[in-house]
């Protein structure tokens, strides 16, 4: 153990506890999640990364389908003018946009965005769609890359083009717009806690937080390491004026002209950084097993006592047998001392290592040993898959609790801003407290570099952190990315 | 059959026979799997075309997987010099480029083009990443939208955005990256054949037809119902012009510096309008059975002899035990007749019907309609899975075996232009002859609005089709698409 620490250091890991943000940059590049692009603010997704990225695809495109959406492709190119159609869309968006001015060798007549969100174009053609109300509900699911310029990027977190998926729907009634927004982010954060093993606050957004052209935002935010919030996903109620600028006009069940209540949802890989911020550990990545992209890595020890090839032939046995039920994957590289292996395994974040060495293929057993704690067990052959499924499932919820434990040292509860401003700016962390809505007190955190996270619905404090007004419900506030 | 031949009619879907173009445009409208954008050239796939992609990636992805391949995501927006580095490829791509001038507010120093292709992006990472031969062999897949900007576009033949995967390895030696481009090729061969049931073509472009800045060009085209070839997909050798362009240096066994061999191949969502030209008919679309979207559409039949509930309920349950082993839809739409929904669905394509009415509910029974030739069969409950799974397969041979009747009937054979130029330009079809490789020759075929479409090994013909000299190979000539 000591000996692999001294490696991770001498491999130039930063310091997690007090370099957190180098640690988080060096490790994407170690472990090969991803690597800078020749492009501004863009990062090239390396197959380890996109395989994670994969995963993560597949547990929510099913809870896309399974809630009765159908995905569906939209251009990436939108006349500029389209996003022009709705004020608030627009005033939040321009200063982001990419331009395509000229193509096929002349000049535009009218530029061309590159999508920085799909809302406009998939609007124009909802209202093509719609005609009467048997057209509705329309539940459309795009998976896509999107394109915001940004200042200052950072991998995953924060990148000029980034990767989504972006549901978008209409309905009958308002009241069904907002369960369809309130059921997807339930998915979300179902995708966020029983599979990425992160646990989250959601609730809305303030008025100046929200999406541009929403009327309401719901987000769902997890704390990382190092007392930081991250907006993980959103969920919005659109916006009626979109359904007029796009003239969505449709025959209601009376016969009378209506137009549809609209929503749009959407994450992104910034789940890849989240799920980065929350594991790691000085030793690397921690992948969590439902979405770890190998599950288990099995590393043959080649020693005098018995051929290679023996060896081999029960290593390449046992990945065959295990590949049934796992994601497994086995580095037989003679060029590499295990103990070099254990050491990149290790920083990819695999959960769980076997080794299978001679001593072992004699007793036909094999050593487990977790990502986690590097606890160890030897397992006989015949009790693999049990051992390893359970083994699977505990460094899950290990990892699930660990991060919950971690949030409730860092979730204060205070009634006022000038008793938690010192502790907000300088430890971070969530901190609960009452807010009377105002602009005013909500832009006071602003000194701070902290802002409003969500509202949400329980009410301790019935007074504002700042102005003392009264407050309706709490409010969560923190430093963010 | 001739009541929904006339509703065809009157629906207004062309005739097949007699304008087949606006046939193509039609259907793909009227089933809905897709719309035209108000974006130059673009089109929206609807979610029945986005499932059929679905299907066709799900099936591609899982042979570039097991043949060794990785997926990773770069980036949309390339530096426009990045292009210039290859001269033929920029000569080759400059006129159909979408160039960003313009992004966060202001002009950007460097333009950037969305891609074409990404083989100058994808080549400037590789050379960070390959430093020595244990690097290599590096094998890479992208599933990604690119952007030409096509003058006449038609759906999913030819559209200014389009969605494919490409395909991008580099090699140690020149047989290996040759046998990477040829395995890739059978590959695709497999996935038209056998998946998509279209009978194809495969062989070398020639010359003048190969992709920008590859040496080799392999290509596999299918011929469609009207007698023109489509190109469905191509595997390159890509020339080492790039590996020099792009510094891809590295030591290699001997501890000299040397550049690796170079392959990228890609197939697009055309593979949807290949199917689609294939199978199609007066009715509409056929789905090959091992994509379809849905395989079988249930169809209850309500009558006053039973009342509405209980047919349901047989018919629900029919479907969720149908769902276990096939793609099932049901259609209980109240407000339709049954001869509508046999008519809308027909049009969609979809290889079986089932229906299930108050009489076959009492004998237990269904009544199984095959998508192509109408054949009806009576099956008792307990040999519906046997029967369909049967039924499907058939289904699915019947389609290859019809597309390759129909193409030996317009694969001809012609040792000399002069002969067989005039059904050349007016009946289309495959011109199998001999070629001497001069352009000049080559550049005759112009007159007819046709082109080469690949050199094959087969040599039947020992001459030129127009200077008579020396043909090493036979070449097959078509007007394409």
């Amino acid at each position: 153990m000591s000996d692999q620490k001294k490696s991770a250091q001498t491999q130039g890991l930063p310091n997690i506890q007090t370099s957190f943000s180098d640690w988080y940059n060096e490790i994407i590049y170690q472990a090969e999640l991803a690597d800078q692009a020749p492009v501004r603010g863009c990062i090239v997704i390396r197959p380890y990364g996109y395989a994670l990225w994969e995963e993560i695809k597949k547990v929510l495109d099913k809870k896309i389908k399974d809630t009765g959406h159908e995905n569906a492709q939209f251009p990436l190119l939108i006349p500029e003018s389209f996003l022009k159609r709705e004020a608030e869309h627009i005033e939040g968006f321009a200063p982001e946009l990419a331009v395509v001015t000229h193509a096929g060798g002349k000049k535009l007549e009218e530029p061309l965005v590159v999508r920085p969100t799909s809302e406009t174009i998939i609007h124009y053609m909802f209202a093509q769609w719609i005609r009467s109300w048997r057209d509705l509900p329309l539940k459309i699911n795009q998976w896509a890359n999107v394109v915001r310029w940004e200042m200052r990027s950072r991998p995953f977190l924060r990148t000029t083009e980034f990767w989504w998926q972006e549901g978008h729907t209409a309905h009958e009634t308002k009241q069904e717009a907002l369960h369809e927004a309130q059921t997807m982010l339930l998915e979300y954060i179902d995708l966020a806690e029983n599979y990425l093993a992160i646990p989250i606050i959601a609730g809305k957004k303030s008025e100046s937080e929200k999406f541009a052209g929403a009327d309401i935002t719901f987000t769902f935010e997890g704390l990382m390491q190092d007392g930081k919030a991250l907006q993980m996903g959103t969920s919005h109620m659109i916006s009626q004026q979109f359904a007029h600028a796009f003239n969505m006009k449709y025959q209601d069940r009376s016969g009378k002209e209506a137009y549809p209540y609209l929503t749009s949802w959407g994450a992104t890989t910034r789940l890849i950084g989240a799920l980065i911020m929350t594991h790691g550990d000085q030793k690397g990545l921690i992948m969590p097993p439902r979405v770890a992209p190998i599950q288990v890595i099995i590393i043959p020890i080649y020693t005098k006592s018995m051929p290679q090839e023996e060896v081999d032939t029960a290593a390449f046995a046992l990945k065959e047998r295990l590949e049934k039920n796992f994601r497994v994957k086995i580095d037989n590289d003679t060029h590499v001392t295990p103990g070099s292996k254990f050491y990149k395994w290790e920083l990819k974040g695999v959960p769980l290592r076997i080794e299978v060495g001679p001593r072992d293929i004699e007793q036909q057993v094999a050593v487990l040993t977790s990502r986690v704690n590097g606890a160890k067990q030897t397992v006989a052959w015949q009790d693999l898959e049990h051992t390893i499924e359970s083994t699977l499932q505990e460094i899950q919820s290990t990892l699930f609790q660990r991060a919950r434990e971690r949030r409730a040292a860092q979730w204060h509860k205070s009634a006022k801003l000038s008793e938690f401003s010192h502790d907000l700016e300088t430890k971070g962390g969530f901190y609960q407290t009452g807010w009377c809505r105002s602009l005013l007190c909500e832009e006071q955190l602003k000194q701070y570099k902290a802002t409003t996270r969500c509202l949400i619905e329980e009410r301790q404090f019935l007074n504002c952190f700042y102005c003392d007004q009264e407050s309706p419900s709490d409010v969560i506030i923190a430093k963010a990315y």
